[in-house]
């Protein structure tokens, strides 16, 4: 490939994310040819100069770069077995959410077939695709990372190659998805207690971001804590956190919210404190937690 | 009260919170009165300078302004009822977590004799009591706010008055600690996840903010949404995330981690799915923990 600018690339799936991929694609001046199962979701890309190709085989064909935005594993399976003997000689970079397994057996799968493999990770939303918000993790074929990473500037400047392992972008994204994941729900069963308060979202929204901000020092801390295997309360105890627990669930069980998400936090609570740790921090969640139920 | 650095101020209960609170205080040159159950958690505030006093009712006899962090509203009825007297022309902050209910009836309590009741909720931990970043929310008797608030100032500039109802500030306090909360078990899941994957925590934790900044944006968004009772799939899907969390759960089980929040929350996805809003944004998920279990 050539420089940035010009490297064809083909992009596989046009989903909601994978059509924000090849629109930044487009509009970092790469040719771009896409493919879709449902193929009018390509209208829209083709009307900003994408190609849409006829099969997958063809789309494979079209660039030496392969960048796959496919609902699950399985999908990527599905759409991309037939077309296996087009990907000789390609760089393969699956941005489909996978898990670290799933990201090493098919990296095999598509080192059998003659391509240079890379997992990645995208962690962000559609809108901040070609935004310099975007965090992208990749790992696996470093000759592969090497040679698309110019292009993939496109996606994001924040793209960062975790190593050779095919399965650690994946790993990095489950956990940081763990904590996405809840941190979401938090925010709507936050909306759900606030409209029964008589609060507007809209009035909510501007305090959250210093609720947030507590929270990459507590992870750091925690880390240092779950390391040493040594538990301190430093900030807030087990016991004092549970009552706070109680509180809440109290509201939110008054106002007839569903109190199922916050009654498993409780849960993993009341086993810690059965366990006699209720003077230890919050970090002792974290083995607790690991221990399974 | 005259100027900020020389009104005196009491402080009830010496936890991790009231401590901070009563350094913080004695830090900004407030004469400092300070009691505690178990008095022996005052040592450390004596040896700062603050007066330990012998019971509830000598603490709030020694200043115009009682600020009170216990455990919960419990312990602050246990703690002041026999003091109760005491308390008339008192300006009385109490920063303990409570439901908005009991702010409510904590409020008649104090003002049936004859304070002025302000309820407060502390949006940080002890370590950020004092720092420009912690978030104080008020909301009560209007003339004992403007009575404290030049002394609240030592514990954060950015204290904010939400109004007179006496239960505002619980209300907007039980919806972000529902962020917070499930936050934290995000953050405690991923770090349990990390650790099974053979990551450590603090390789975990500087992706960490780019994760937590994609929220306010969401909740702005779903607060938009929940409002105009319309849920696009701006972003992502119900049903598209619905298969990301089916890749996140089995990884997580297979590294015998426990599933029971995480699967709490498939459950309102599950329900979602269900009634048909697969192909709407998660904003949907809001009427849906508000409709209950
Ligand atoms: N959206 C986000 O905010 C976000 C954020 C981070 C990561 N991701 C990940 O990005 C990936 C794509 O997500 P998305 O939001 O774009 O999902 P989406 O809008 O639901 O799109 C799913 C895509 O997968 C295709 N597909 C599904 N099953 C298929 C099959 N059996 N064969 C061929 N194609 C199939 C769909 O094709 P049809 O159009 O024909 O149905 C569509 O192109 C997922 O792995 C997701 O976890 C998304
Ligand atoms: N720590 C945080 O990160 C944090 C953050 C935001 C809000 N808060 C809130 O701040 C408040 C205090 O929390 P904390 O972290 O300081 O808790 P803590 O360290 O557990 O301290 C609890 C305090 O309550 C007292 N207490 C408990 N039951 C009592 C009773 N029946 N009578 C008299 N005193 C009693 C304890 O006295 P003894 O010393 O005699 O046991 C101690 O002073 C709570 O409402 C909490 O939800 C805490």
């Amino acid at each position: 490939m050539s420089g940035r600018s010009h490297t064809p690339v083909t992009v596989l799936g046009l989903g909601l994310m994978g059509s924000a991929i090849a629109k930044a694609f487009l509009a970092a001046g790469h040719p771009t040819t896409v493919w879709n199962r449902t193929a009018a979701k390509a209208d829209a890309l083709v009307g900003l100069g994408a190609e849409n190709a006829p099969s997958v085989a063809a789309a494979i064909a079209a660039a030496p770069l392969v960048v796959v935005s496919l609902l699950d594993d399985a999908a990527v399976e599905a759409a991309l077995d037939a077309a296996g003997p087009a990907l000789r000689g390609r760089v393969l970079v699956n941005l489909t959410s996978s898990s670290p397994e799933q990201s090493r057996m098919r990296a095999e799968w598509a080192t059998r077939r003659g391509a240079e493999y890379v997992d990645g990770a995208v962690m962000a939303v559609p809108q901040g695709i070609g935004t310099p918000d975007a965090l992208l993790l990749y790992s696996g074929s470093e000759t592969g990372y090497r040679t698309a990473e110019p292009a993939l500037q496109a996606l994001s400047a924040q793209g960062i190659h975790l190593g050779a392992d095919y399965g650690r972008a994946a790993a990095f994204d489950a956990a940081l998805v763990s904590v996405f994941w809840l941190s979401l729900f938090g925010v709507s069963l936050g909306l759900a207690l606030a409209g029964a308060e008589g609060i507007q979202g809209s009035e909510l929204v501007p305090f959250t971001p210093a609720v947030l901000a507590l929270l990459p020092a507590m992870m750091a801390q925690t880390a240092a804590q779950v390391e040493a295997g040594h538990y301190p309360a430093d900030d807030t105890s087990i016991s004092s956190a549970y009552e706070a627990f109680t509180t809440l669930r109290a509201v939110i069980a008054r106002h007839g919210i569903d109190t199922g998400v916050l009654d498993a936090s409780g849960d993993v609570f009341r086993r810690a404190l059965e366990a006699g740790y209720g003077a230890d921090g919050l970090a002792r969640l974290v083995p607790i937690l690991a221990g399974g139920r």
